[in-house]
């Protein structure tokens, strides 16, 4: 169905130009045989995945095939898997006619994302110095998701307002930076950070929050039409959200310390996203007329425990700590959808589609400073000798530091990745600005038109509506008749 | 969309009351924060996600990390958790105008749920009577969703007739019963019952039909517009289905023995829930004109022989005797929504919106039956005499212990999981009846619009209708047209 | 709602009858009972899923469960199980009004498919002489998932367009067909095919495609209405696609060695499917006015890379290799969907309804190719002499085989499925001609009213359109409003 009237000749007077039949596959292409080479020069099977592995394992006290690093992650490789594809997905299919570019773009960028992920990311933490080589195996592919992980929650702020091209801009950017402070937070500082409030949920949040800001539309009033939700939109996003919220007990836990360190992560995780979703629904039900309850609060507000807890899931911060931090998590990511987004909106332009800010960012900075004071809590006494040394890994040159100097660490880490996702954002907004990178005019934004072949809904209808239409060509005949009858009045008349 | 004319008025004009703003977020706060507190007081990591466990687990005979029970346990209990929150959410997605309610309440609920399980099953199972605490590990998550299993089940028997307080309310009660009859049935009975035939299923059906059963509805039939399906909302519903369908392996084998037990359970499992595929089609076509299936059966039936081989599972059951079992669970249970859910709601007053009767109740009991009958035929040239005393557990108190008196114990438990199921739901129905929890009248069941914010669908209608609206434009031109022509044949004629 | 008018006098003049009241209940119950007897006489547990595993495990050098095969798989068997039947299940909800057989069917005859594969490939490839039973573990049900996907490609070719019966015929012959295939490629053969390029993508598209061709229907264009897909089932084929998407690297690793060679297979393949994404995207966008994407080609082409590992990804192709291949995959499926599935329904008059012939008949072949030429590139210096036996598996019989006479048997291996592909296809499909399968009329084709049972849908839209009706009677009234004003005139006239 055409989008025409008023809208189309708007449309056509501005000089917003939303073909991409260029731009798109040649960026496709050319960065996919960029991959090719660089993956040709720089990327390898590490030790337990080559097929070496059965000669060399002798070397490293490995009994069994069962030790290979593969059975400890590949289920948790899976889970997060599927919440990068389906889960962030499906909850961008919420708008009621933007479900195939929130499901479908985000299936191109990740695509992309996890490649150059792995290239950027092995660069900076596992290039071998002798070989000049990146040997990778399973935990490689889940820090690759990870990254990736960054770059769709940045998507979610400017949902329905960019083009695929700008997305995978930002994705390129994004996947780079997301390296960089990742190296400078885990390695250069040394903080903790394995399910990734700070490096992931902080940073990308952040990062798509200063990215919609230059890209500030003044006039998206214009497709408000299209911005809400339809009932089937909403349930699709459902799916999302319930895969995100069910898996997020292994995103936490996929590349922390095997054995306890795994299982406490997956416990945590577990007990903090339950509490959420009872304050959650708590508070959406105080905000409305009669208690009912927002669909948007329910989709996103519920997994603000999950990001919370990205950093602390792996310590000793007890259920019961677990289940605190998802309480409070729950009350503020719902009062940021009522209270902050608005403010962010009018007050400082950001528009946030998915609203982020509160399923991200905020969480994202509250599990960086409930990892800062639990590390800087932690003792001997709770976590024994051993555990202490292997949960902050304080090995090598940080054998010496301290629990109290940990926690400061933590917090520096936090700053780092906030900075990084404004700076980066703000910079790499500039550039996504350029008039050449097809995004869509005001009035276009939040529409599937402008970037798929839509299916023809007209047939659809009229398969499904006959009575409508029967109803119509009664009332036609009706008409006719009153017609006729004013003719036959006529004619008697006559 | 108002939901109004002669449905409101006589809605307004009836003493119920669904506004929930007060109630509902009361009861999720206090419950959350006393759910903080027991776990203070209470729950602790138990040795195997503690940190201490480096330090520990040489005096386990544990040699590798891989050993840590998470590793036998996480891939099912990921599934489990699929199959609590998008299997029943989704399977309760059917109704026309319910899908929220039914994914959105499942969700509440069953976080709810599983806090509680966590302490209401410590307490019955594993207080540690020196330290007064409860010690959690990835088992432990296991049965707590096992738990809220049951009262997801009763859930689908009120789908539709009751607010979330309710459903609470209906949780809290459910959760307790639970524990105490699984400790009857598990501990003090020593029955085996893995995948819960007995304690979740039967249970949480008679659970359920005996709270509808309390609760009945007899005008009913005034919301009758809102109990059919819609295309879109059945297809919704068969991610439910499948989800529940493909992880029944990992339910039945979740908490099963190390090894061969959890092995043998899979494969019984798989076997069990394919037979039961057919002959659902098969009575399904039969029962319909010109062959025709119908997707209620689809959708429930296919899951029974998963429901009856939650005993018998982990026993020697033969891959024939599974598939017999799915064999006659699929007749049985289309047969139930054809001949016994009418009966039912005519004769006995219980209006069962999902046919748990059909799925859980009956199913269940046929599992426990064939769970005693399995148990009392069991033999050393079988099982092995190591096997049999794994499989039946007969160490301890229960070393002496028979199979035929085993049997007979399966027998009893089976008992008293129905005994509990409807003992309890009575007393639970009479405390729901109660006027303050804001349940909707009997024309507004069904409807999310009761306790939802819906998004606006006329302008979606406006949005993909036009063919419509200019056909009726069409329409009044062309009898402006007729109009104008009488018109003019009255100026000819004048 | 009745799909009647000039269509349902043209179906009942014709010879085709789609009841199915009696032929659909009668197969699903004669076959199941045959299974269960079959089951009965051949199939036992195998000693890891046997009670007896306790006792005889000290003989196998196992010392602990968690070495049990069981651990090794079972996360890989969850996933694939997914995509037989979510995958591919929602994958084929795309048209706008065969969900319910897309997926039910496909729920139907996967469930049947797979018990009649433990059985036809245990006879061909674990009978044991000596006791005449088959002994069955967790391998076993994933290659009986994997043998049930070849008969679920192949309804891709006749989605729409026959019926339950003639589907569970079809995949009688195909799961045999698949067994005897398999047992020349990989016994006799004794070809690699860990992910089933050619045993199982290219036999079952080859098998689909042929049957196609024998049930050619000149005629199709009468159900055009009904081909294309609308909004929301385009949004449910994106969950198929999806969960094929990302289980694919189970698919491909789940019966590959323990340790290095379920670790490479999944790296290969996550890489080989990100790089076909981008190609798919590319080629899409450069085929439509302004760049915009199609949905078919992102639903099918996104996946051909995954098809076209299923023979390397074991083998050491390297991370570069395994994204070129995907690399061209993408281009060559996506030009599948845009030039030769026309020329195959116009020239070859083979009527394609999911384009499986670019999504599984062409990557398969391309899968086969790369497989035999990886094979015979493979060397002791890359593999290590141990790693080149292991992934080869050179030992008893094919202890002296060289990397060059395997490259050659991979390709005979090729050529083999190609042929039990069309051969067999084109047999079944003759036997499917006959007119007693309760096929649809041509214009009757992709119309789950046939099949189903339908929801009542005329109820819902009076529910959701009120806006129109209003408007209607907005018209009447203004018509009648006009009438009365002719009369008006008139009767100032008078």
């Amino acid at each position: 169905m055409e989008n025409c009237g008023q809208g189309c000749q708007d449309y056509t007077s501005r000089p917003k130009n939303t073909n991409i039949r260029l731009s798109l596959p040649v960026v496709c292409f050319v960065w996919q045989i960029a991959m090719i080479i660089l993956f040709g020069v720089f990327i390898r099977y590490d030790e337990e995945s080559d097929a070496h592995w059965v000669e060399t394992k002798a070397h490293d006290n490995i009994t069994s095939d069962i030790e290979n690093d593969f059975y400890f992650r590949y289920p948790s490789f899976q889970d997060v898997h599927v919440m990068i594809f389906v889960g962030f997905g499906f909850l961008m299919t919420f708008l009621k006619r933007y479900s195939f570019g929130g499901v479908g773009f985000n299936f191109l960028i990740a695509s992309f994302g996890l490649q150059w992920a792995l290239l950027m990311q092995g660069w900076f933490h596992s290039l071998d110095p002798q070989t000049g080589k990146i040997y990778i195996g399973i935990e490689s592919l889940i820090n690759a998701d990870f990254c990736v992980a960054g770059c769709l929650i940045a998507y979610g702020a400017v949902l329905g307002k960019v083009s695929p091209v700008q997305l995978l801009v930002m994705t390129l950017f994004g996947v780079t930076l997301f390296a960089v402070e990742e190296y400078i937070i885990l390695n250069l500082l040394h903080a903790r950070d394995a399910g990734g409030s700070m490096v992931i949920h902080t940073f990308g949040g952040y990062y798509g929050l200063a990215i919609s800001w230059v890209l500030y539309r003044p006039n998206l009033h214009q497709s408000k039409r299209m911005q809400g939700s339809v009932y089937h939109s909403d349930t699709f996003a459902m799916i999302g959200t319930l895969f995100l919220w069910m898996f997020w007990p292994s995103f936490n836990s996929a590349i922390t310390d095997h054995g306890d360190g795994q299982h406490r992560a997956v416990i945590n995780t577990y007990l903090g996203l339950a509490s959420t979703v009872l304050t959650t629904v708590a508070i959406s039900s105080l905000s409305q007329k009669n208690g009912k309850l927002d669909m948007v609060h329910i989709q996103n507000s519920t997994l603000a425990g999950g990001v919370a807890l990205g950093t602390a899931a792996e310590f000793m911060v007890s259920p019961y700590g677990a289940l605190i931090v998802g309480f409070f998590c729950g009350i503020i990511s719902t009062m940021g959808y009522l209270f902050i987004s608005p403010f962010l909106e009018k007050t400082l332009k950001i528009q946030d589609t998915c609203g982020i800010h509160n399923l991200h960012a905020m969480p994202g900075v509250i599990g960086g400073i409930v990892g800062a004071i639990t590390a800087a809590a932690a003792s001997e006494s709770v976590y024994g000798k051993q555990g202490l040394i292997n949960t902050f890994d304080f090995t090598g040159d940080f054998k010496n530091r301290t629990v109290l100097t940990q926690g400061g660490y933590q917090a520096a880490g936090m700053c780092v990745s906030i900075v990084f996702g404004i700076g980066g954002g703000a910079i790499v907004g500039s550039i996504l600005k350029l008039p050449i990178w097809g995004d869509p005019a005001d009035e276009n934004c939040f529409d599937d038109e402008m970037y798929w072949e839509l299916p023809d809904e007209d047939e659809e209808h009229q398969e499904s509506i006959p009575p409508i239409l029967e109803y119509n060509n009664h009332i036609i005949h009706k008409q006719q008749d009153l017609a006729e009858s004013n003719f036959s009045v006529e004619n008697c008349e006559s």
